[in-house]
This record gives C-alpha cells, sequence and structure tokens, in this order.
C-alpha cells in the first residue's frame, strides 16, 4: 500500500487518510440537504415528502433513508445546516446582517432575520419532532452576538444581561404564541423588536 | 328521600345537591397542598417524600396516592397552586406587587417576584415531570398585567408588543439558562430587568 508521508517521513494519521472520503460523503450530504431546503422553500414543509427529495436530488430513495434514517431526521440535519448557514451569513455575508454596515444597522437585520429564521425553525422542530424546543448552541451565538453589537454601539449598563432580553422575545415559543394564537403579524413583531432596540440602546 | 326544590318546584340539579361534599374535597385538597408546600419551602423539592406529606398533613399515604396517583401528580397540583396563589396575590395582595402603589413600583415588584417564582416552577415542572415547559394561561395573566402597567404609565407605542417583549427575559428557559449555565445570580437578574424596563419606559 503507497501511503502518503508526513513530513517528518512519519505515515499521516489515519484521519489526513480518509479525508477525500469523508469530503465527499459530505459533499453528497449537502446536494442532499439543499435539494430538501428548496423544496421545503418552494412548498412548504408538510407538503415535502422523502420521494419528492430523492426525486430532487436524483438519488434513490435508500440513499436517502440510509444517510438520514427517517422524515424525522432529514428534518433535523436540514434545522442544523439552516441554523450554520445562517450563522455563517451573520459572520461573513453580505451587510447589513454581515459586517460592513453600522452596528444599529446591523441589529435592526438581525432582529428581522431572526425572526423569519425561528419560525421556520419552529416549524422543522415540529417536523423533526425534536425533543428539544431550542439549541443553547444557536442561542449562545445569537446573544453573543447582540452582546458584541450593543458593545459597538457603546450601550452602558449591563450589556450580556440586556442582550439576553433583547434575544429573549426572539425565541420560537414566543414567537409561535403571537404568529398562532395571537395572529400577529410578522411585520408588527419586527417593528415592535426594532422599537425596543431603539430604547434599550438610546442614551440614559 | 326529601330533595330540596328549586323556586319552580322542580328538584334541584344533582350539581347543586353535590356541592357540599365538593367543598369538603376542595378543602382536603388544599390541606394537602399547603402542606407539601411547606415542606418544600423548607427542605426543597427533592428531599419531599410522600411520606413526608402524608405525615405533614396527617393523613394516610394512601388517601395522598388517591387524591394525586403520584408524587409527580401531586408535585404538578403544586404548581397550578403556586400560579393561583401568586396571580391573587397580584389582582388582591398587599402593594407594592398587588394594587396600591404606583405603576412604575407595581412594575418592578412584579419582575423582581417573577423571577423568584418561575425558577421555583421550573424545578416544579422537572419534578412533575410535566410536558409543557410553559403554561399559555400563566403568560397571558402576566403578559395583560404588564400590558396594564405599562399603559398607566402612559408607555406610547406598540403596548402589547413591549409588554410580550417584557415577559420574554421571565421565561422559564430564559432563567434557568442564565442561573443554571451562565452561574448569573438572582439580584443581577432582577438588576437587569429593572434597568430594562426603565429604558423601556423612559420617554422617547
Amino acid at each position: 500500500m503507497d501511503l502518503p508521508l508526513a513530513p517528518g517521513g512519519r505515515e499521516l494519521p489515519l484521519l489526513q487518510r480518509e479525508r477525500p472520503e469523508r469530503s465527499d460523503a459530505a459533499h453528497n450530504r449537502e446536494v442532499l440537504l439543499r435539494a430538501a431546503q428548496e423544496l421545503v422553500e418552494e412548498r412548504g414543509i408538510d407538503a415535502v415528502t422523502m420521494d419528492d427529495v430523492a426525486r430532487r436530488a436524483c438519488v434513490g430513495k435508500g440513499t436517502l433513508f440510509r444517510r438520514f434514517g427517517t422524515r424525522e431526521g432529514l428534518m433535523g440535519q436540514l434545522l442544523d445546516h439552516s441554523e450554520r448557514e445562517w450563522q455563517a451569513q451573520v459572520i461573513g455575508g453580505p451587510p447589513p446582517l454581515g459586517p460592513g454596515a453600522p452596528p444599529m444597522e446591523r441589529l435592526l437585520a438581525f432582529g428581522r432575520s431572526r425572526v423569519t429564521l425561528n419560525l421556520h425553525h419552529a416549524e422543522l422542530i415540529e417536523a423533526a419532532r425534536h425533543p428539544a424546543a431550542r439549541s443553547f448552541g444557536a442561542l449562545s451565538f445569537t446573544t453573543m452576538h447582540v452582546r458584541y453589537l450593543l458593545e459597538q454601539l457603546g450601550v452602558q449598563g449591563d450589556v450580556p444581561y440586556l442582550a439576553t432580553a433583547l434575544v429573549a422575545p426572539l425565541e420560537m415559543i414566543v414567537l409561535r404564541q403571537q404568529v398562532n394564537r395571537e395572529q400577529v403579524p410578522l411585520e408588527r413583531i419586527q417593528a415592535g423588536w426594532e422599537d425596543l432596540v431603539r430604547r434599550v440602546v438610546a442614551d440614559h
């Protein structure tokens, strides 16, 4: 067997040798998730079957089930995928959500996009029959981002607390109550959050 | 059988005749819940057994199990009982939580007491192995109360949204993250919420 050698002359660790195959698997997974995401955007979650996803991705249904186990498993992976994509947009995407815009514009763009994202994620969680209604990882990311922007804005006081307080009304459980039970329009929620931010950020 | 007659001469409906007995049952239930509540306050939830509660209430253990089914059932009833008692304090208890104090004082008293109450309720929910991490009834009550006080304070803008936003950081899920994961002291949470309220209520 012709194994690649590390600069020191030793065999590269197994992890390195497996990389091409693992990369392929990751690529295939990405293709399947993208097909599922497209269909969800076009038709809504409930109208998307495993057959639809397999056909769109040009793979057999067996491949899909081998990869994700169940439709619930696929929806759970779609949730993670969507969260990671959104975080990438915040970290390095175009302004005003991404870097380059003034902090207040970024904060307001964050709130607008997080409202729609979390309502979408609430549906994915339901479709995934996920036990946890919230991901602590996602929460830490959003709270840290808001904290960073509040610091950029020179907000005085207990900035970590204020960041938590601004993220709290964007919780899925709160949004779902507003949208599904109280029938509050999305635009009113987004405008309300913007008003809240302006009150919190204003000089005191 | 000598049945009481309704004014029209007809027999009173069965529901009426059973009233004294149902009242007794309610009283007994209250006695058992109060015994459980005392013990929980003295020792903490985890240290309270069904035996302890039966002994404190001077009833047989069988009575307790017949009434509540399981220890989880008792803890679930204790949660409802605690929420109802707190709501009664808000509606008709002494100021500043109850009526009679200026609205800002009432609002701040509301936040302080709701933080400790919700942390206690989170423990009861865990002990009750309750499926729902939040009661929509309790949420509506708190949001309506905050909305009422914001109106009393003459706050301009989307007051229903602002009420929801102020109640959101008091959600058990948010408080548990702060207290259990981030080890934020209770006093800092209460002070942070007070600061948030003052920012939201300030003239704009």
